[in-house]
């Protein structure tokens, strides 16, 4: 297996907090459209979950197609999807084989704790762009959280006598405390702030109020109380999984 | 028909320029990828065209089944899309029945002459993803310039009898000349300069090297050279073709 480089997959996943940021931002230009959450509100042929499953489950058709979750840093929400009509290619293995895949637990989250404080209550019947937007911002929570796999691998490649040992206790509390670097984690919540302030700024325009499409807090919030810890999820079930396999 | 408000028409322009910037933004951490972009480059089964031709096609597909294309500020890339499964809604009428689309020359010059500006050249294999983005950006300038009904529509209202009395003299530079407010459009490029450096900023990371991902005068030069051209491209074959049913 080849070895990961932390400062590398942090670059990533900084990189990433700007995809996220702005998904967020285009979201919130629209109300929460609850109806498009909701089994059966609306009506579509052939299909009984909610508007946004279908979206997904459509879009994520089209990108297994093209490939998209055979890379070990996709994860489909839906299964059962086509075959690539690419040509198969061959990744570098750099974490251990494994199925773990939170999806579920990440749909959860978005809509029953995110998109009511991003977006303002209420229903503008712009289904399509909010649904639009919300496969982004899925499809970009995802792929942070589930790098948390890179990131555990990296961690255990750094210190392997000790995570081994935590994991052969099946220490759950102690591998969290080892993983954990608070400081990384401050300067994050703090960048993703400054982040949110740039972009989320009604720059220029309405220079009356100088209001923010999305508060800074606000992704700070949603950084520090779900995106952090769902990493942090998938870096547990990605040590506790494989560490028997560790060669 | 209903009445055109020409500041709430600019209003969403405004909001666009975000979508634009942002969708840019993420496609220029790229390469530019060309293989993309020629057909046959890369073999997928049972289709002849470009890679990026194939991913638009099917997510326009997709955006078909959920009535985008219903929509009168939408326009699709490609015909013979598939029905909506959704019930067919009525919008008010603001703008006269038309069929204009220039999405052919929109993809054209943002393959030839916006992706070499935007992004740096070379092949990095993320073709899923540049793509991916590259069907965002077209979206979203589409969008913005077919927008173009609307704000014809707006300024005939405002000047009924100057325009009529070209029109009929098929006087295109005199529409062009009546069209065109460059006050708004020098505020406009500022603006865009203005939003670019705040998003297109790598804040707070790399502070050795206060570097852009585009360069806000790079955004200014896309919109002076194409977005704004094409947008009034647009006003004219508006005004030129639904003259005579106005009532």
């Amino acid at each position: 297996m080849e070895l990961l480089n932390l400062d590398k997959l942090r670059e990533q996943l900084i990189r990433q907090e700007e995809t996220i940021i702005f998904a967020m931002i285009e979201r919130a230009q629209f109300k929460q459209n609850q109806a498009i959450y909701q089994s059966g509100s609306i009506e579509i042929t052939d299909h009984s979950g909610s508007f946004l499953d279908y979206l997904l489950q459509e879009t994520e058709a089209i990108h297994a197609k093209v490939r998209r979750y055979t890379s070990p840093d996709e994860h489909s929400f839906f299964e059962n999807l086509p075959d690539p009509v690419l040509p198969f290619i061959e990744y570098p293995q750099l974490i251990k084989p494994n199925n773990i895949n939170i999806n579920n637990l990440i749909s959860n989250i978005y809509i029953n704790e995110i998109i009511p404080i991003i977006c303002s209550g209420g229903d503008d019947g712009n289904y399509g762009s909010s649904a639009t937007c919300d496969v982004s911002c899925l499809q970009a929570i995802s792929k942070r959280v589930h790098y948390g796999k890179f990131i555990a691998e990296c961690k255990f490649q750094e210190k392997p006598d000790l995570y081994q040992r935590l994991i052969q206790a099946r220490n759950s509390d102690g591998i969290m405390e080892t993983l954990t670097n608070r400081d990384v984690e401050l300067n994050l919540l703090n960048r993703v702030r400054i982040k949110t302030a740039a972009y989320g700024r009604d720059t220029g325009v309405n220079k009356k109020s100088m209001s923010y499409k999305i508060e800074p807090e606000t992704i700070a919030t949603i950084y520090e109380t779900w995106l952090i810890p769902l990493t942090k999820e998938v870096e547990i079930q990605y040590l506790l999984n494989q560490a028997g396999s560790n060669d």
